[in-house]
């Protein structure tokens, strides 16, 4: 069994991004969603043709995490796929909603590419999104090994690499990794408000690398950051913390712990920094 | 009168990369550094020659902080230029260390190129480093028309954009948009050190951008910050307050403060968002 023929319900950034990538390996590929210029926008972009409601070997479900385990619910009872998954950026509130909704969880991997853009919506999707990208499979006791192996294809054919992770142990890595520093990076483009246009004008690229992310959509961000909000608030915490002893440090000129901050920040960056890039 | 030699004191990434600019606007450079490996390796570069304690027309102190108005009162005692300026990240500190030393500042133009790299030395730099980047001049009530004209036109040859500004002003902004966004982007590389390796096997772009400033020297930026102690501390004190903030409202689950912030987040980003880019 391989994926002939899939389903992407939700037709934003990342449902259309991964129909483009089946689209370009030959897979045919149906589309989905409750706003229908978003599905006719996709499809214009050569990433499938409308679904009819027919059988497929695979869904994958691009809607927002909070939606994941009611539209599961719903496929599962059409019989629609074989295997589903979903690319919701929180793991263990999907994974609890399709528990307490009765889904079936053999036929079930519940995913989460680590890809995206600033810009969200079908007209910025691209087939390459996913290059050489991690993609979080997060399957449970119960997940088939039919399952896995077609979910591992769809990784594969989107060309990013599986990474297969306990649901929570997910969740903390991605606060970790992607969802405190989406916000510690909003609070520094918050932060430019109090700057006139002259300081504006000495911003660099520094200041831009650190800062793209937070132009992501607030809407979307908040429900992300809702549905994992625990684990964030404590790296939160922790940033903060630090920032506030930072700044502590410069008024009293006692700089050691502003200094160690700095050498923290060096080895932290060091274990993210791509050799040779 | 016009740059016809310049000295360029502190061959390290932007002294060295000036030097280069220089030269390839057909700029007779002369070279010098207290560590003489550096200047060898520039030579070699192809960043100029040695200097022999001849006269120039312009020298560019590209030495930290602390050191130019040291620097700055022994050049002057030599009579070695008939214009100086410096390229530190904070001016208000240099200028008050030129005045105190009894300095000369009718030939003295107090600079900062917003432009730089996380590695540093001879070796990271590169003509093009100053490209279509500001460069901020912080000239004072006594600052000379001929010495003003004859720094423009240093940083029109390394092609960047000359942005007059006054010294409190710049250390303002600088704070704002350069040494704080430092310290954050520390404190969310230093934030990854609780990760294991699966979290950071899920890091991704967007985190690999927040964090890039975090790699350079602790060493150096313990300097820039202490010398721009305040308004770092201020800005710091805001980013701190939001992510604290922000944390609060997640375990409360009351969003609207985490809304705000990401709304001010996507209206500070647009602040310095290149079109097109």
């Amino acid at each position: 069994m391989s994926i002939e023929k899939a389903l992407v319900v939700g037709t934003g950034l990342v449902g259309t991004s991964a129909a483009l990538a089946l689209r370009a390996k030959g897979v045919e590929v149906c589309l989905s969603d409750i706003d229908e210029q978003a599905v006719a926008l996709a499809r214009e972009l050569g990433a499938g043709r409308e679904w009819s409601g027919e059988e497929v070997d695979l869904a994958l479900l691009a809607v927002p995490p909070h939606l994941v385990g009611e539209r599961l619910a719903e496929l599962q009872k059409q019989g629609v796929a074989r295997v589903y998954t979903d690319v919701a950026s929180v793991k263990a509130g999907p994974i609890a909603d399709a528990e307490r909704l009765g889904c079936d969880l053999t036929s079930y991997v519940p995913g989460h590419p680590l890809a995206g853009r600033e810009r969200s919506g079908p007209s910025a999707a691209r087939a390459e999104l996913f290059d050489g990208r991690a993609w979080a499979l997060c399957p449970g006791p119960g997940t088939g090994a039919d399952a896995m192996r077609l979910v591992r294809e769809l990784v594969s054919l989107c060309g990013a690499k599986a990474v297969t992770v306990g649901a929570d142990e997910h969740d903390s890595a991605v606060a970790l990794v992607s969802h405190a520093p989406h916000v510690a990076a909003s609070a520094v483009a918050a932060s430019l408000a109090s700057g006139d246009d002259v300081a504006i004008s000495l911003a660099g690229q520094g200041l831009r690398d650190v800062t793209r992310i937070a132009a992501g959509s607030p809407l979307l961000w908040q429900r992300i950051l809702a549905g994992n909000a625990v684990a964030v608030a404590e790296v939160l915490d922790r940033v903060a913390a630090d920032l506030a002893a930072a700044a502590t440090a410069l008024r009293s000129g006692e700089l050691d712990d502003l200094t160690d901050l700095l050498r923290r920040g060096v080895d932290g960056q060091a274990r993210i920094s791509v050799p040779g890039a």
